[in-house]
């Protein structure tokens, strides 16, 4: 059986991970540029418009899956044709346009924060108009971990906006939550699966901790939502779901439909990690227990990278993704799989996640 | 931090999946012919008296390891005339050479079976004389896996045996154990840590079935013995000492120096695998825990492989090798982090392990 990923990235270094000892062979295609794999042997690099490179990989491949939603969905329909996509491309097309998402979350009664589709500056004044500041300002596509996001305090900062920004965009109202969390399942065509709750912490649009929540009382909600979608949409795979929690009800952020940063602490955490299940979803085989093994904590490594040694020191598992330094950039994790008091989350977070970035630059 | 494998086998493939998240390059030298890692790039295939080839491997690695104690010292001495050679050089010598391990145990006081030195079939003779049947023959070099031994019930066995077999081998007496055991320890110059101990069940000479034991009474007596041996050897990395026990008392079988068969287990079952803690140890880094998570089983794949999906839908972790049929082969394992009944486990071991080889043949 030979699985195909599109793109080169640590989630892709992360199911390559998990597909080996299941004796898969992996093939990957990616745009040629940095990434996350340089020791594994078959690698196309090439553009997401090479069709004829496309369908030769393909071709070779069993199966297809993403580790980002932001490949054109041509590239999808491409692969479509000749061997197996997954999730699929509905999926995709839903998941890489934030308007199309949120008319997809009505549709299925998941509640959605106040939002409006975007296209001029009068637009956005009318929506404000009926919701007051503050709002956030979103590209309906391509923006992730902050990027291409921008928080509304004010007139003023409506004004300072670059016209040209307001076009393809959504508005959402930023609501004050209780807390941020994300719910990811795994499906097959056979069986449907949650992992435990995760709570989430974000700075600056990106995460920096995650931690799992057995037990969780919102947890039955936060499945139900989710399986809705994943019903909907037929999807075969790992999908996650974000949510904010207000006064005990869930509304959704946005879907990811991959394995999901939220979901690295299964790696350790879990019976089966999500990267393992998701490989054996989109391969037709059984899906593992999805069950929490103990409390387990993870946090992004942001920027500049702590020494390893210090961190393995703490009792972590070091999760590396070779990627060279830019500010704020996710280089890679750390999961705790014993118990971490909050003072000790804190130092560990100031030293993996704390590096300013620039996303969501234009708060002010 | 580069770190080199000699070896391409199933247990390079495994050094290689730990060493991948922690960030480490990984260069594999191997001779030509079937192994386990044909997605890796970074392979140079050669044969162990290349010299030139050895050294330039050498030369951009940071630290030389082996995932068989089977390949010529000369390779190690010339590994270590480059760059770090772990464990080390002695600790390959003692372990290739069934005589001088014998006596380093004898040196150590670490209990051994009653041996003899075998050079002719009038030495054979003498030892079983004063030993009586059965006993085993062994080539002192290059064995593994119940190859190269011969269980021998009788004087017609003796006078059976092709002469030219009888030389440089030892013999022993095959004694009546109450079970078979491992212990595996791993050491840094500053810290040195053991697992649980391995209880294991071998059939015609190859390892079937492992558990972990946590709180096993005779755990110290294990550790003892192993760490007699470490620091003797100044070892670095992971070692593995198999174990007879009868009456509470251990009797040393053999030493392995490298990550072992049934350590396999530690990969799901202990808070840091084998394979990571070898991989950490030798690059100079902190080890990680070496508790249990839980009871754990494993179980060896040999000769015919079983469905994928039948295995899976047991909740098992599947870790194939990817190595072609050969009766009675190693081509895979399974672990088992949830209690198995007996009969559940008895069908397992059948259903994976329980294929005709042909080591020990001369048993009759």
């Amino acid at each position: 059986m030979r699985v195909g990923i599109l793109g080169a990235g640590q989630l892709c270094k992360m199911l390559i991970q998990a597909g080996l000892p299941l004796g898969f062979e992996l093939s990957v295609f990616a745009p040629k540029g940095d990434h996350c794999i340089p020791y594994h042997k078959d690698v196309t690099f090439s553009t997401w418009d090479d069709n004829q490179a496309l369908k030769d990989f393909a071709k070779a491949c069993d199966v297809v899956t993403i580790e980002s939603e932001n490949i054109p969905k041509e590239v999808a329909s491409i692969v479509q044709e000749v061997c197996t996509f997954a999730p699929n491309v509905q999926a995709l097309i839903k998941a890489q346009d934030r308007l199309l998402e949120k008319q997809l979350f009505d549709k299925l009664q998941i509640p959605n924060v106040p939002y409006a589709q975007v296209d001029s500056k009068q637009q956005l004044h009318a929506f404000v108009q009926e919701q007051d500041y503050p709002v956030i300002l979103k590209r309906r596509r391509l923006g992730y971990d902050g990027k291409g996001q921008w928080r509304i305090k004010s007139k003023a900062c409506v004004d300072a906006l670059d016209p040209q920004i307001l076009t393809d965009c959504i508005v959402e109202k930023a609501i004050q939550f209780d807390r941020e969390a994300s719910i990811l399942g795994v499906r097959t065509h056979q069986d449907l699966k949650f992992y435990d709750l995760c709570q989430n912490t974000h700075h600056q649009g990106v995460l920096h901790h995650t931690q799992n929540m057995p037990g969780d009382p919102l947890f039955p909600q936060a499945c139900e939502l989710l399986s809705r979608l994943m019903i909907e949409l037929d999807y075969v795979g790992c999908c996650a779901l974000e949510l904010f929690e207000v006064d005990g009800q869930f509304y959704a952020n946005e879907m990811a439909p991959r394995v999901h940063n939220s979901g690295h602490w299964t790696i350790e955490g879990a019976q089966t990690s999500q990267f393992e299940n998701h490989v054996r979803a989109i391969a037709g085989l059984p899906i593992g227990d999805t069950s929490s093994r103990c409390k387990t904590h993870m946090v992004n490594i942001l920027g500049s990278f702590p020494d390893a040694s210090s961190l393995l020191k703490q009792n972590l598992h070091l999760h590396d993704y070779g990627k060279t330094y830019k500010p704020g950039r996710k280089r890679g994790h750390v999961t705790s799989t014993q118990p971490l008091q909050a003072e000790r989350l804190n130092t560990l977070i100031k030293s993996c996640a704390f590096e300013q970035h620039d996303s969501l630059s234009m708060s002010a």
